[in-house]
């Protein structure tokens, strides 16, 4: 008998039908012979009802305890629909909201940290052979308020659940079949992934792959909690994400992502001296700005150029506050392009063998594309480049590492 | 400075812009020196939508315990929005569940009986400036489950609020002006009573009044909470429902109500011998109909017949029992009726008086209105007339006992 965390999304509990849809799914996993927790999100489109009575009452800023007492309702309210689905179904089964499933987390309101969760009740509904139902995205802190997660939290939730349940598993339910080696509206040759490592994930996730949140990839790291991202629209299996040793196929590039979400600053005639990049980048992140790649290139005059990269929703503020400190720190110029898109690959591989970047950047040329900023890590290489050309890369980046395979390591310099 | 439990019902609170309203009423008490505390019901509708929701999912007998954790989830999401506009007010306010409140009560799901409330917490926030907001309706049993106090629920939840914080006054606002003599819609002449007592506010509530659930009044009672019924549109005082010395103005007749919801059986032909109610009425709580007034009249030849009445709604049933139960004891015929009516004169004054019960008899003859059947208790008398008669009725025993008023007592026989 194996213990089973299952997670479905907002879509997949959108409605009444397709709330009994995930019942279904749940008895049959508990009919095999499992025990079964599930951790759910509001119905889909609950949340942003919820959200826009809070402003309509609140304000801009509604009361942090108050608007996570008010999202938290969205939950509970599908952990009993659910409940009540599956019991109709002939199995048995218990709602848990946060504080009954002993959630703690941090009192950081709207964005809490989980601090620990004591699974007691939960076991003991599952040794008495019920189906725990538990509400994503919430917890109390210690003095008994609730608090919710922020983004990704629903994930986080369940992988909290499965650490502290010892699962076998924790699956993550979702709207496509699994990770794929890219984005398959991009690449028709995109394939889905059997198993990535945790860091892979990390690095997917962060760099553009949106069907997990980093958050609770790290969480899964940290207590090595084996994720298994599969499709609620049917049976077939999907992608494990698990530690690095069980992963036996060590492809050189697992995934190639974009993301066309950053814009770029540049400014330009800097003088190399201490203290210009902190006049720079200290208004920036006083303004919750969060600033991603940094690339700093000293000139023969001995002045220099800074150029990063920011949320293209904070461009035009960042801006502002770039031409503000130039000013100060007496730069020549401030130039921007929102254009831009980050262009990366993605593999544990890359440990192993040298020469990824320099085969990629080969590519790139031969489609004709420059190459603007590059960053590197032990496990991946991201380029900024011309947005126009984002497809373009990303199939060519594609063919000549994905479909190329790990029987075709690259191994030069 | 006062402390002051005020209760909105779920009119009060059907959308963003009576919240407000009710939002600005808080703040004005809290800003005249009170301590207040608040207790809310779901937003109109929103219990209703959840109902059907627990129907689709769950059938026709949803899980009782998920049940109420769904519709807990109605209140909740009152008590958040209704914290976040008084902040708004720049007020302080925090909201409370059932679980946080310290509500506690036994394990009957959708009709929990409060067992006790430890208002610590709501204290402890009172005593630092804030606005306590507090979901009626819910509590938690001794293992943390959700539950609801069904019918009546809210008003019972500020009724032990009031008790536990030892509260000067109970504030129920309505769409009413307070408590009045009768129906308005009957009589043109209802006026709005000053003051009540417990126990003539519990007959009026229990014979017609919908102003108040006869629960609440019981627990108010009981723990000696002094509630004020009062209108949310306006500031004007209401109705005080009081201990009995408090009531200055004993009225022989406080109220004239009336009920059309029930129906007469009647059970021709009955042995007068022992055992023969019991297999009439056996049946019918075994069908949990709930049986008001039973009357037994012994005819000359030894036989009996008995007369009983039951909710409308369980009119069909009820007759259908009592035929099955006929033959078996061997009555001679069953015989039904709907078109009744309940009309009843309530006061505190009867105590003193003797002959009202005859003066009401009287004031019905003198409308060629005949009587089916009498109930009495000390302080009320109720009649049962042909359903046609209702208004009538109502209006010549307002204007006999109510408007002749208490410096008109009747004394005779």
């Amino acid at each position: 008998m194996a213990l089973i965390v299952q997670k479905y999304g907002g879509t997949s509990v959108a409605d009444a039908e397709r709330i009994r849809a995930v019942a279904e799914r749940v008895v049959a996993t508990a009919r095999e012979g499992n025990q079964v927790a599930v951790v759910v999100s509001a119905m889909g489109g609950e949340t942003d009802r919820l959200v826009d009575l809070a402003h309509e009452l609140g304000g801009d800023e509604p009361d942090p305890r108050e608007y996570d007492a008010l999202l938290s309702t969205g939950e509970q309210k599908t952990t009993a629909l659910l409940a009540m689905a599956i019991r109709r179904l002939g199995a048995t089964a218990r709602s848990f909201n946060g504080a009954q499933m002993g959630m703690r987390t941090d009192a950081a309101h709207t964005r809490a940290r989980i601090e620990s969760l004591d699974a007691g009740r939960i076991r003991a509904a599952l040794d008495q052979g019920h189906i725990a139902v538990l509400a994503g995205f919430q917890g109390t802190d210690e003095d008994g308020n609730i608090t919710t997660l922020g983004r990704g939290g629903s994930d986080t939730s369940a992988v909290a659940a499965a650490a502290a349940l010892e699962a076998d598993v924790c699956e993550i339910y979702t709207d496509v079949d699994g990770v794929f080696t890219t984005d398959p509206n991009v690449s028709s040759r995109a394939r889905k992934l059997e198993r990535v490592a945790y860091d892979e994930m990390l690095e997917l996730a962060s760099l553009g792959a949106r069907v997990l949140q980093t958050r609770s990839v790290k969480f899964a790291k940290r207590y090595g909690v084996r994720l298994h991202v599969r499709s609620s629209f049917h049976g077939g299996e999907g992608t494990w994400v698990v530690p690095e040793e069980e992963v036996m196929e060590r492809l050189v590039v697992s995934g190639v992502t974009y993301n066309t979400n950053e814009a770029k600053i540049r400014v330009r005639g800097v003088k190399d001296q201490p203290g210009v990049a902190a006049a720079l980048f200290t208004p920036l992140s006083a303004s919750a700005i969060v600033v991603d790649m940094i690339i700093q290139n000293v000139g023969q005059d001995g002045s220099t150029d800074l150029t990063f990269t920011v949320p293209r929703d904070d461009y035009a503020r960042a801006l502002g506050l770039a031409q503000d400190a130039a000013s100060v720190i007496g730069a020549q110029a401030v130039e921007g392009d929102e254009a831009i898109a980050k262009v990366s690959i993605v593999g544990l591989g890359m440990k192993d063998h040298a020469g990824v970047a320099t085969r990629m950047f080969q590519v790139l040329a031969e489609e004709g594309i420059n190459i603007q900023l590059i960053s590197t890590s032990e496990i991946k290489v991201s380029v900024v480049i011309e947005e126009k050309y984002t497809e373009l890369a990303v199939r060519a980046l594609h063919a000549a590492f994905v479909e190329a395979g790990a029987t075709a390591p690259v191994e030069e310099s």
